[in-house]
């Protein structure tokens, strides 16, 4: 696939600078019509019978190996969920935190982590964006790293396997915008969860938890999915891998949209999109202080001279789609495998006003 | 709307006696044909901006109404979740149960009560699915009422306001088969759960859960709709009303999927349902025991005297969709405003084989 090939697959792009994937990728044409498609069926067929249930049991299994493979780690160490809040809140509430326990968290993260981190009643505690400063802030009552893997505010990238290793502790990683953005090493961690509406492109809401051991975490939030078996009290047999943290059901129409969308992307996506965003912020450099550290991720975030949300506004009337990032003074662009120098430049140019 | 007039709003319709809404409604050609729209618009503009967050903040609010309207209470006492799984783990996982607390459920629950429940740690104390039953096994111990307002294996409508009244307790009740297709009284109850895609015919998942009193639950599965105001630590202040309970992110399709098919019943939907569950009842009885008790729903239940599985599937081949609730040795019929004579005639003349 060229890179015009590639980027040929997203309608939007023909006429936007669509800079956004951090908070929603495009979708291709042909993950729309996978929707499209499964949506006319199910209005002509109805959602029942046999066939209908095989139909979905086939469709989560390729989608959960699409994730799988996105993590190169195994499919039953993926359990699908809708988003990485729900990934989360699987794993917090699941941890049996008490208020005596300690979380090392930072203060970049965003609330899909930080707002089920808080509802456990664990002390939260929170340091800079910085390895140094989570390390430090272990203490015997630190239970649990939670941090994101790029900061989504400065797009920062934090060496989550150092954390691991040189802390002893569980980290759970925040892989929201990771997944298909950069290539991800699992390696010893125990707990990282992604979204697919971003750079993988997918419909939303849509995402994945993978949990290395499902024994390391209760199951506080069961559905249809999580058991192999049950008694009419509810009591259960979990089923035997991680695949029992799955959310609850998803329909043929999302899940079609869900396994297309993880079938865009070219082999170069990795290399691509971290050229993208190091073009983009060599452009920006010149005009405005670029915060994200170069070589981390695919986000530019930058802190423009004036009022951020009338730049993003400015911006986006003129085609070109960035977003703010509330009470940091920054504007976020998002690089993908699909942008190219007209894009960026139109940032760029758009910068005037 | 004429009978054949709603009727002809759903494709299905046309070639099958659809008779699974239980499971999933049928869906409307209007509510694909939002879905459609809508996922076109997303691939043609992108998902990203000030109006498409605004649309996605209306279409919310509609959903929302949408489902007050059927419940009859105000929309501030709705949230959006994606299904009544959601919607009981949302209650009994907020509701502070510790292993002292006793709660009473029936042997006739899905596991989308019983699974959140089990997974509270609390003594679930098992009844028969019968209002005297539930209020017997009362003791001072027991916090929560949990049930179905309509079994989902039997059709068996509980008098959940008795329970209420009666017990003096707070009544979680799971309206998975009663939401769309009787009129639903919230009276005294204190939450009350529903499935969107049975009798309200909406893509799924989708659903609805009523909270009363949104100081009763504490938020235990918080997301980003879940607060007014946050702080970095993820301490937050919660929405004032219980809109707080909303579930994760709901893209825009699905949204407007869920508000065309709110909008698709006819007037007379809850008294045509009744009208044509009894007519399925009356056909069936000479020929197989009718375990619905007359009046209680727009389920019916019946015992075949061969293998229900084998029933359902030669159904399916015959075009009849009904389907088999497992353990019960039972076959489960469900009427709606869309069904016909020709739909339940054709039924018992599948009995044959």
């Amino acid at each position: 696939m060229t890179h015009e090939e590639a980027r040929r697959q997203f309608p939007v792009l023909e006429h936007t600078a669509y800079l956004n994937a951090g908070t929603n990728g495009p979708l291709a044409q042909s993950t729309a019509d996978a929707v499209i498609e499964a949506t006319e069926r199910d209005v002509r067929d109805g959602r029942s019978g046999k066939r209908y249930v095989e139909r979905v049991l086939e469709l989560r299994a390729t989608a959960r190996q699409g994730f799988a493979d996105v993590l190169r780690v195994d499919a039953t160490q993926v359990a699908l969920v809708d988003s990485t809040t729900r990934g989360c809140a699987t794993v917090l509430g699941g941890f049996g935190l008490t208020g005596e326990d300690e979380v090392i968290t930072t203060d970049h993260e965003h609330f899909g982590l930080t707002g089920p981190l808080f509802a456990t009643g664990a002390r939260v505690v929170m340091t800079d964006g910085d390895e140094d400063a989570i390390l430090r802030a272990v203490t015997p009552r630190t239970r649990l790293i939670a941090t994101s893997h790029i900061l989504w505010t400065t797009g920062r990238r934090l060496d989550v396997h150092r954390l691991r290793r040189e802390s002893g502790l569980p980290v759970l990683v925040d892989g929201a915008q990771s997944a298909g953005a950069i290539s991800v090493d699992i390696g010893e961690l125990d707990f990282y969860t992604v979204s697919a509406q971003k750079w993988l492109c997918s419909p939303e809401p849509a995402g994945a938890l993978y949990v290395r051991d499902p024994e390391l975490v209760r199951i506080k939030i069961p559905t249809y999915f999580s058991q192999e078996s049950y008694e009419l009290t509810g009591a259960f047999v979990p089923k035997a891998t991680s695949v029992r943290f799955d959310g609850g059901w998803v329909g043929i129409p999302a899940l079609s949209g869900i396994v297309a969308a993880l079938a865009t992307h070219p082999e170069w996506r990795y290399e691509r999109g971290a050229e993208m965003a190091a073009r983009c912020a060599e452009l920006l450099a010149p005009h405005v202080e670029v915060v994200t550290p170069p070589g981390h991720s695919t986000l530019v975030s930058f802190r423009p001279p004036g009022d951020p949300e009338q730049l993003v506004a400015s911006l986006h009337e003129r085609g070109v789609v960035v977003r703010e990032i509330p009470k940091r003074g920054v504007v976020r662009a998002s690089c993908g495998w699909w942008t190219n120098e007209d894009d960026v430049q139109r940032l760029v140019a758009g910068l005037a006003g």
